[in-house]
This record gives structure tokens, C-alpha cells and sequence, in this order.
């Protein structure tokens, strides 16, 4: 089921209740509205997700929900991104047991880790289940950074490792991933900002939770990519990159809750000392989402 | 007890038992290394202390078991490190319970955190207990950057926010604290690699888990400024140089781990993903070590 | 003869004979060799044409020898950059005087320049003649960083600048500046290594020094993608990108000299303390040129 | 005469008359003012003497005017910043012609530089004359960065080379310096803004053009750190840190001749592109001289 995902995995945000913990019908509507917008797979307690914010028995409710509301209808990815391997493999374990299909691992340091370290990390992950696992890099959150070359060498050495994600904005990695496997090991773009160009490059997909708000736009703009239709494309991608500029620069989280509340469905707020989207922001959002003609969600 | 702090705050770091909890043995023999390096002041489950890889029970363990090996002989500062506001608070009323006398609180970031955010994070903590606070700012690590103002303004808005650590090992964000109090509100250098600058310029103290290899060498470094006599204290940074750099930028858990396991006291290996120290880098230290004279730590 | 400039902009080196003046042979040679690589215009006495090592008469002699070889077979633009607004205003009034048809205008900072301190810089040169101008931010080699807020206004508010050349090698300028001008000002990339992206992001073309060593495939790659053969794009892309990162990476007049020798049209060394290409990386640069099945420049 | 260079190196800025000569009169009491503030050297045409802003003749002019007003009063540095080795060492030759004492020589970059293109440099400029140089590091305005390690070995390897100033305004490299030098290589801090740290670090010298608008203020300052009296150095360092700041922030030429023409010593404006400073910032600059009594200068 995951060999051939091409195209836009879709991050959803996590909602809470005012109770604190995760609000069920509104996680649903959520993960249904990214259903809508055409993704080549969901990806369950990523960044956008709140993951770092959640409990463990949140964390595990969250997943449990997404893969149970998916219901098969496109492939299952759910994030493991913890401190120590421990906590990792038992996430990773967990994942499996309830039916995801592939695993998104991104190493996290408090403490600078040495690639010896980080490989081991991945390993241990990548022999505790049979899950696909994709290899993710975005230095900005997790504080780790690995190389174009590191990221070929888990995918070559570790035989469940097969996709990467980069998130790092730099077109040098991507340029680097794809000279060094031949153009054989799909990677991904993590980078809103720059989705057009990476695709360009041969991204295999985009992941992203700006379908949340732009539904499939998304989509779209990997399709007229594909499709060598360059005008349009550059035409639509930057018609959205005001939005998805304001998603990255402000927080998924703080904006992806914010716009989805603008059409109709509250997500709560995101978990302190992270604030709701102050309200001159607000404003900003709902007239990029205006001029879009983005509409309400279906109930 | 709290208001005279003046040299050096001594870190501990966590040992661990081969059964994976904390090696409480080897904790109180760490502990009491350190009191004999003269501290102004004792800092559990901070950096070096490895506490963003406790669970929290073995984060309550370390807390208590410091507490109570101090047991009054030097103010006991306990490190707050949580991304959630909720979950500092928590840590924040336990040590406050178990009889700690300080905390030392630095935000963490996954999503950047806007001054609003910080602030309040902050003022949560602080309501939450009557111990006096000093705020940290570690960019490196945390991944959030507070600037001097901004510090500045906890320790004014704050009451009981009254001390600053500054380990981003700038010298003009403590020019800036100095200026901005006139030489008022208490900071503390956390740079190991500029702790002479740092006590030239005006530092109250030395946050250090340096104590652990160098015994009581810190603590001359600062008297030795103090006292003027700036031939000598600069003969004797730069005689420990070497360590200080090693250790920061070997990472402490496992430098500093090592550095007693050769002292004879074993402390057990850092927690994975972190791996014990490689044997190259292990000869380094036994070198440096050898060759100041540092000799086995007693029983 | 300068409203339509699409494509390819072609960067001369600057050959230099044994006695250390330009060798004029040499010269003509490699503007030949450019003129066949199907620009869009010739720029002379950029980066790659070591303006910033020749003395002042050298440097109009370089001018007057291209706008002489060019002879009008396509437009021709002379590089201006220069610390002092003095020097700048008489190398824009020779160009002009010698039948130039464009100035490529870069600032040069060894003070910190303000924006109020460029605009004087750039309106002194716009009004010193009539010849439009290319507006060219490199942070690396010039010290000067213009926002495409500020290079936008430069355009706006001085009729002659028309023209901006992006190389600071970042995607999200020139998504500044096309969003800021609704696409309405011609912007050409200057990083080689992003060749294809920047393309695709609507540069309106590419100026580059790659010409002398690969000919027309930078004009091919232009056109592929402007023609929607996105798939046939990247893999030219992918192709050439060893030598494009070579030659940035390398340094311009060092690796391209390197390269046109290989080629067997001797430019002469760059001028001390810039060395020729040392043998091991010369012996890569023609495994890549072999690789590309790059042969020899008619005589 | 210049062996024992501890202490002040002071930088005069260069006065330009309105016609756009140096205007020697000015030059002579700039010079005079530096020779009352117990400099322990005078060093004309570096970054502060907009050396790269003059024309060759203005470079010899304005050697041959502060060779001529120092009259042996003091040992006499001329700076040598040229972007090409000949241009470097045609300066060097002329400096030592006209009886300066010292060479401070700096490589410029446009295209980045090999540690083989910048060992040659030196080399070359080193055998040109006798006179002693001082490898001077500032990669802000060079371009060009060199580490402690290669800076220690061009004064292990070139007999003439024997001094280093580093103006990075990093610590640790100073540290390196020192350490890899067993404190045997004098280095000069030119970095303003942490004078206090740098002397306490060990530096020989500051490297300064403070003493213009601060007079003696900074000479003492390296006194009281010698003598032991950090109390009273660090106190004074406070006090001048804000002038300090404010000449480095605000580029030296532009605010060092607003202040003294404040204190009745008119200087011109500094070369276009650079402007005379703003009127909100001289208003700034006038007070902090006024808090610290900085009278007028004698005429």
C-alpha cells in the first residue's frame, strides 16, 4: 500500500477539547476534509500535529483515532519523533499493532547527536517493526541535521528505511538525494514555501497541512507540475504562498487551528505556552483565505 | 538563602544503574564530589543532568535524591525544562514541595514561542511556588532565544524571577543585562569556554558542571578574578581550557560521565541515543585529565 | 535592442597574457565561443571577468574590446561595481560613451552601506546616463544585502533600473519580488546551482558563466522548461550540475579558466593571489566535461 | 622601535577637505589629538582611515602626511588592504620608502581565497620590505577569515610576520591564539565592543579608533586591567561601552567624524556612497560624549 506514494501527504492538526484532552468529532471532521483534498497518503501526530505537546496516552489515542477514521482509504503515516530510542521503539511498536502503515521518524536532540548515534536510533526503530519508515530531516524543530549523504546511507543500509523527507529549505539536499541514489530513493518536500521549485526538482510528494485550508490546491499544483503545464502552476503557487508562507512563519499549529476555525470548524487552541493566533493575524488569514475564495467545511 | 549567591553553581550529572533507573549510590558520590569543589550553590536535572531524558518519575527521583544529599549544606537550584506549560508547573510544585530552594526555568521550544508566550509561561511557573527563580536562556539547546530586554523584564515583572543564566555565550547579551540594571540583577555565565570573560565582565557566578573533573579549580578562577590578581586567574583558565572546551562541545552527559568513570567514580553510560564516549576522544580526556593532576575522587 | 532579454546571459572570463594585460586573441576567442551558445545577451567585466583584479585602464580596455567583438550581434552589458560613487559614475559614463547597451550595477560595501546610502549610489549612476540598468544583489562577494523590498523600489522609483539579478541563491526573494510586482519586473538568477528552480519560479532568464564550459545546454535548459518538457528539463539539470557546482563553488575565473584550457583556448591564470585550479580538481573538472562529452572550442 | 608595542593602537580617520583631497591641516590635528591619548603606536589607512575609499595617490599622500606628523613620537603602522597581491606589495614598498615602522596588512577576497593564495600574499608583501607586519583578521570587512591556527603559522613562517589582530570579536579564537602559541605571539584586539574581556584574555594591545572622541579613556582602561583593578576597569568600561558600541554599529568614518567635529575638530564627510551621520544619531553620539565630559580638542 505504500510503494507508490506520489503526490501530497496531508498533516492534520490535532484538536482538543476544552476539557484538555483530544476532541473526537472534531479529530474526525478534520482528517475527512483532508480526505476531500485528493493526498496521496495522511500523516497522523507530525509537527502540525502538536505531537511534542501531547502525553503519551494522547499520543496514543491519536493515533489510534486517525488510523481508525482513515479506515483504509489511503495510507496511514504516523510520526515518531522522541529523545531517547526507548521511547521511540515503543511508539514505533504501538503504530504497527494498531494498523499504520508507514512511520515517519525524525531523531531529536537536546544533547548534539553523532551520526554513530542517530543511525543506531533509526536502526533500533527499523528492526522493532515491519513498518515502511520514512527519514525525516528538519533541523529547525528537531535541533538534529543530517546530511544528503547520511539520509542515502539509512535508506541503503537499514531495508524498511526507504523514503526521505526534507524539511531543511535547501535545494542543495534535495539536488544531493537525487545525484546520489540516481533519482531511485523518493524523497519529500517538507518545505511549504518552496513546493513549486521542489517538485520541480522531483520531489516523489509534498507533505504539508495546507490542505487543511486550501483544500486541493495542493494537489493541483503537483498535477500541473507532472503535467509540464509550468504556467499554470507558477500561476496557482503563487496564488496560495501567502498562505502557506503564514502557515510555516506562524506556526502550524497556532495558524492551521486558526484557519480551520475561520471555516467553520473549531479545533481549540493550540496546548500552552502556545496561544491562539492574535487577532491582527487573524484578520490577515481570513482575507488570504478570502481572496482564495477558500469556502466553509462540510459538516 | 538564595540571595548570596556569588560563584560557582555546580551541576551534577544523573547517573545510571545497568538496570536503567538512577544509580543512587553513584548519585550521592557525585553529589558529594561536588560539595567539596566549594560551590555557591548546588543545580540538579539541568542540562548536564540529562533531565530532558527522565521520565518523570526518575525526574522525581533525582529531585528528591538531591534534596536530601545536600541536605542544607548549599542552596539546592532545581532544573524546570518542559515544553507544556502544565507539565513545568507540575515540576515546579514538586520541587517546591521536596524542600528545593531555587529553580532554574528555561522554556523549550518545538514551535517558536513569541515573547506573549514565553512571558506567560513564565508568570505560571513563578505563581506556582514561592522559590525564587532564575530565568535560563540557552538557544542551543532549548531553541529559545530570549534577549537581554526581555530578560530583564521577567526579573522587573516578576517577583520572584530575580537571577539570569546566560549560556548562549555571547558577551554583549551580558553587557546588555549589566547596562540595562545597572549592574542590578544578578547573571550567571553558562559558556564553560568564556568563564574568565564572563567573571571579568561583571558575572555573579559560573553555571558548571566542570567541578565534576576539575574539583575545586572553578571556584579559584573566580576568586582569583575577584581578587585582581588577573595574571594568575588567566593562567589558570587557560590551563583548564582544554577540559571546558571538551566537555561542551563533546556534550557533558557523556563527557563528564566519562571523566568520573576514570576518576573511579563509574556513573554509568548517557541514555540512548546518546552513546558513551569513543575511545579516542576518551584518551583525550585521560590526557587532559593527567595533565592537571586530577587524581581519583574518594569513595 | 534591451526590452526582451529572456534567457541566457552570458559571463565572459577576462584572458590575461604572459606580460599581465588582457590577451585580446584570447579575448575574442571566448566571446566567439559565448556568442555561439545562443544568449540572450554578453555581459563583460562581471565576477567571472575578474573586474574587481584589474586596474582601471584594464578595465576599459575589456570594455571596449567586447562591445568591438560583440558588434552588436546581441546586446551587450558591462559590469559596474565599485566602492565610490565617483568611481562608479565614470565607469557607467565609459560604457555608455563606448556603445554599451546595458549596466549590470552591483554596490560594494566595505562600510555597511544604508538603504539611503545605495539609493544615492544607484540614482548618481541612473542619471548619469541613459542606459538601463540591472540592479544585481550578491551578498557574498559584494558585502552589500538588498532586499527585494529595497531592489524593488530602486526599480520603481529610477526609470532606468529596470532589470534585478538575484544571486543570493535564495527562492524566497524571488518570490518576493515577483509577488511585489505582480510579475511585472524581469528578474534573472544568478545561482547556478538553482538554475532549474529559478526558472521555474519565472525568472525571466539566467545569468551564468557556464556557457564557456557547456555551451548552448544552459539555453537548452531554459527552454525546456519554458516549453513544459519539465522531465526532459531536470534531467539536463541534474546532468550539468556537477560542473555548475563546480565552477561556483570552485571560484569563477579560477574554474572556468581551468576549463577553457581543457577546452583547448588558453585564457591565461587568474590574477594573484587567486592561483590556476590545482590538479587534483582540474583532473575532476575534465572527468566532468568528459562525462558531457564536451569537446574542444574552434579556433 | 616596535617590539614592545602594549597598549593603544590608535586609528586617526582620514579628512577630506571640500574640494575632496585630504585636507592636511585636519589630518595633522586628528593626529595630534591621537599622539595626547598615550597611544603606545599610531597606525594610519586602515578601516577607520577609509583607506578603501582613496584613490593611490590619496593612499601615498596620506602615509606620507602621518609619517611626517608623528615624527617618531611614537612607532607608526600603515595599513595594507588591497585586493591584489602586486597592488599589496607596491603599497608595502612605499610605506617602507617613506619611513613607517610597521605594515598591518590585510587580505581582501572577492573571490574566496585558498590558504595557499593568502600564505603566498603574505609572503610576497613580507619579502618586499624589513618592515614587521601584523596579520590582521576581519572577515566582516575582508571577506576574507582566517583561523588562529593558520594565522599562527604564517608568524611561525614568515620571519617578518610577528603580530596578529584580530578583529573577529570571537573569543575562542583569541584562546586558540594563545594557546597554540603558548602566549608567546601578541595579539591585538580590535573588536570595541569587548575590550574589557579581550585584555583580560591576554591581548597585548587594542587596536582602536575610539581614543579620537574618548581621548585617554581607553589607554587607562588597559592600565587598570593590568594593574589588577578589574573593580575600576570594568566600571569604565560600562561607562565607555556605549561609545564603544555606537562606533563600531555605526561605521567607524561616518561616526568617528561626526564626533569630532562635535568636539570642534571638522573632518568632512566621509566618500560617498557614505553619508555624514543622521541628525537622530549625532544627537545620540552627543550625549553619550557629553555624560562622559568629553571636552573639544585642542586646537
Amino acid at each position: 500500500m505504500t510503494d507508490t506514494i506520489r503526490g501530497i501527504v496531508a498533516y492534520p492538526v490535532t484538536p482538543f477539547s476544552d476539557e484538555g484532552g483530544i476532541d473526537e468529532r472534531a479529530f474526525r471532521r478534520v482528517t475527512e476534509n483532508l480526505l476531500r483534498s485528493k493526498p496521496a497518503a495522511v500523516a497522523f501526530l507530525g509537527s502540525a500535529g502538536e505531537s511534542a505537546y501531547l502525553t503519551e496516552e494522547e499520543w496514543r489515542h491519536g493515533a489510534r483515532l486517525g488510523v481508525e477514521t482513515v479506515a483504509g482509504r489511503t495510507p496511514v503515516i504516523v510520526g515518531v519523533a522522541e529523545l531517547t530510542t526507548a521511547a521511540a521503539v515503543a511508539k514505533a511498536r504501538y503504530a504497527s499493532e494498531i494498523g499504520a502503515n508507514m512511520l515517519m521518524v525524525i531523531p531529536v536532540s537536546y544533547w548534539k547527536l553523532t551520526e554513530a548515534e542517530i543511525f543506531d536510533h533509526y536502526a533500533a526503530i527499523a528492526t522493532a517493526t515491519d513498518l515502511p519508515i520514512m527519514a525525516y530531516n528538519n533541523p529547525g524543530t528537531s535541533g538534529v541535521d543530517m546530511s544528503p549523504e547520511f539520509l542515502v546511507r539509512l535508506v541503503r543500509e537499514l531495508p524498511t528505511v526507504r523514503f526521505i523527507k526534507e524539511s531543511s529549505g535547501d535545494l542543495n539536499r534535495m539536488h544531493a538525494i537525487y545525484k546520489l541514489s540516481n533519482g531511485t530513493i523518493p524523497f519529500y518536500n517538507g518545505a511549504n514555501h518552496m513546493a513549486l521549485e521542489a517538485i520541480a526538482a522531483g520531489a516523489a510528494g509534498w507533505c504539508t497541512a495546507a490542505p487543511n485550508l486550501l483544500d486541493d490546491r495542493p494537489a493541483r499544483l503537483f498535477e500541473l507540475v507532472q503535467a509540464g503545464d509550468i504556467a499554470r502552476a507558477r500561476a496557482l503557487f503563487y496564488e496560495i504562498l501567502p498562505v502557506l508562507r503564514f502557515i510555516v512563519f506562524g506556526g502550524l499549529p497556532t495558524t492551521v487551528k486558526a484557519g480551520l476555525a475561520l471555516r467553520g470548524l473549531p479545533a481549540g487552541a493550540p496546548r500552552p505556552p502556545l496561544k491562539p493566533l492574535v487577532e491582527a493575524e487573524l484578520r490577515k488569514l481570513a482575507e488570504y483565505l478570502a481572496e482564495l475564495k477558500v469556502g466553509p467545511i462540510p459538516a
